[in-house]
């Protein structure tokens, strides 16, 4: 049984065993009145240590951040064998190199994490869901520039192009509009005036948007429930469209997103293989989802080159492979794509350092020099 | 002149060469309604370089952060004379090793940062600066760690000890009451709505905690600046009042600041030195200056003995030599008091693989082997 070895309320800090879950942790922080920020789906089963490795994001990361942003310090042991005790219990710290966020999504191949200091936020006593579709991609997207650079950061802004409404209005009617084009899902959290004052704030930047086809809010918490139900049985429902779903989880900068599925588009129609995009539009972080039947061999064929086409236009975007998911297996081919060979070498050189013998999740991540 | 290269609003971000200054930085972001994070007081003339290679923080850290925070990617050469490109221009990534960070706070001992991607914040429209006066250190300190747990999280968090508000008013006279033994000054940020909310949150917070004297809003900007400047004015202040002034930066848990102060006024008295302490509460953050004539034998003396003694204090309050000053050479010796013998010596190889002939910033910051 993995513990909570103990928390500092007035501190905002939580030191934990690192196979503790995720839910875990959130359920001894909100006693407290306080949160962890990272809020991956699988919370319930996903470790703190799993999240650290990988970095682990969710849709609350627009407004917190992801776990490399919310860890004080760890304990870990390295490939060597060496047990290491990096950062701090502070929330400042300037002494030696930051091997916390070194460790942080490099997915278990450089040290495994035994322990962790997590830093606390004080949790929202309130939240509020708005949805609002607007005709087509281009007008969402540049709502979801507008609603970033104006203060009232959303706790979640969510994205879905037409395909992925289809999807969710056909898991569960929630009611969209017939002319949209593209749909965003946007919270706000603080406590109840803050929460009254950010949805009038991001009504207003919608409502100036161009595009715009409905705004509504989930006048109760069950509406607002329904909404984050269809948007979080997506992944699953996609499932049941075609034998194989392979979800990548590409990253852009925000203003670039209706390049990207504009791009997208033109590779499906092109492959001949049906491409579904939903994710967490506030940080550019799409999920893409392409669709096909293994035994179509005409469809396997097109994969690779498809997926290869895929990371092509999101390098040209100045993107990621990766928002959250990480590397592993299935992207490490194309890593030497995004990060040149010197960078890649540095952290080849490192690799070597901290797991000399390779025995730390070998094969993954870096790809063979 | 080292340049902006660009500015993207819609993505927050800022790309530029490492040579150039923060507040030019903060002047290009102004034009778009956005601000990078880190303020040191010494924006002006620092770099944003520098900024990053001692990972800069300030008063506004409390809420935003530190560099490391705030930062998306670099451009650096490493000792091996390699060219690095770390981190992506997106606010979400997990492809490979996080050596944006590795490089931030490593003092330029790894690399020389030539260029950064900045991530950037919306700038807020208002502020209110506040002050409260408690009895003591132990109310202050419990002030400051009840504002800290809930949700409007100020953008300054400043703590002066009895002795620095001595200081401040003789400076210029902010008419603090003589019942003071701690002063707080608290600052929010947001747009006109969220800061009229957050100033009431703070306020009944203030209320409830034991040992308020005084609380009180400045009215106008003028009377806020007068604060700032009060409050800014410390540090050269300092330096009428002794020959010598040794500045430095600790920081603890928050809950621990009452023990640190307590343990500094018995050091204060034991080596017979003045000890004055002011600095970033919210993280815990105290600048500690000790004030001396190095021409009195028995004072010079005293001096190491006084600092170890300092430095002994603080790590056993689970704190940090250095909040946001970082190591150089002053730190040096004292670094293996923090940092176990295993992690230390995974930072010298990498320090070893990054830079083999020590030719970047050489004996800075880990101590030899």
């Amino acid at each position: 049984m993995n513990r909570v070895l103990r928390i500092s309320p007035g501190d905002r800090f939580l030191e934990c065993e690192a196979g503790i879950t995720n839910a875990e942790v959130q359920r001894a922080c909100a006693a407290h009145g306080l949160f962890w920020a990272p809020d991956p789906t699988s919370a319930e089963y996903s470790t703190v240590g799993g999240n650290l490795a990988c970095n682990a994001g969710g849709p609350r990361a627009v407004k917190y951040g992801t776990a490399r942003d919310n860890v004080l310090g760890l304990r870990a042991i390295a490939g060597t064998g060496q047990s290491l005790r990096t950062g701090t219990a502070t929330t400042k710290g300037a002494v030696g190199y930051d091997l916390t966020r070194l460790l942080v999504g490099s997915e278990g191949t450089l040290a495994v994490i035994t322990h962790a200091i997590l830093k606390l936020l004080p949790l929202p006593s309130h939240r509020r869901t708005l949805r609002a579709g607007f005709t087509g991609v281009d007008e969402a997207a540049a709502a979801v520039a507008a609603v970033m650079t104006q203060p009232h950061i959303p706790c979640a802004l969510e994205f879905m192009d037409q395909a992925a409404v289809g999807l969710a209005c056909g898991y569960r009617d929630v009611g969209v509009e017939a002319a949209v084009g593209a749909l965003l899902i946007l919270e706000v959290d603080g406590d109840a005036e803050m929460v009254e004052r950010s949805e009038q704030a991001l009504a207003e930047t919608l409502r100036a948007s161009p595009g715009l086809v409905e705004l509504k809010t989930a006048a109760t918490a069950e509406e607002a429930q329904l909404l984050w139900t269809a948007r979080k049985a997506l992944s699953p429902a996609l499932r049941q469209l075609a034998p194989l779903k392979v979800n990548e989880d590409v990253v852009v900068p925000v203003t670039r997103i209706p390049e990207l599925v504009r791009g997208l588009q033109t590779l499906s129609a092109e492959f001949a293989i049906p491409i579904v995009n939903f994710g967490h539009a506030g940080n550019g972080n799409l999920h893409v989802n392409l669709l096909l039947d293994p035994a179509e061999r005409r469809q396997a064929d097109a994969l690779e080159p498809c997926l290869a086409a895929v990371f092509r236009l999101v390098l040209s975007l100045e993107g990621s492979l990766s928002g959250e998911h990480g590397v592993g297996l299935a992207k490490r081919p194309y890593v030497a794509w995004e990060i040149d060979t010197p960078t890649l070498d540095a952290m080849r050189a490192i690799k070597q350092l901290l797991d000399p013998a390779g025995i730390l999740n070998p094969g993954k991540v870096l790809p063979a020099a």
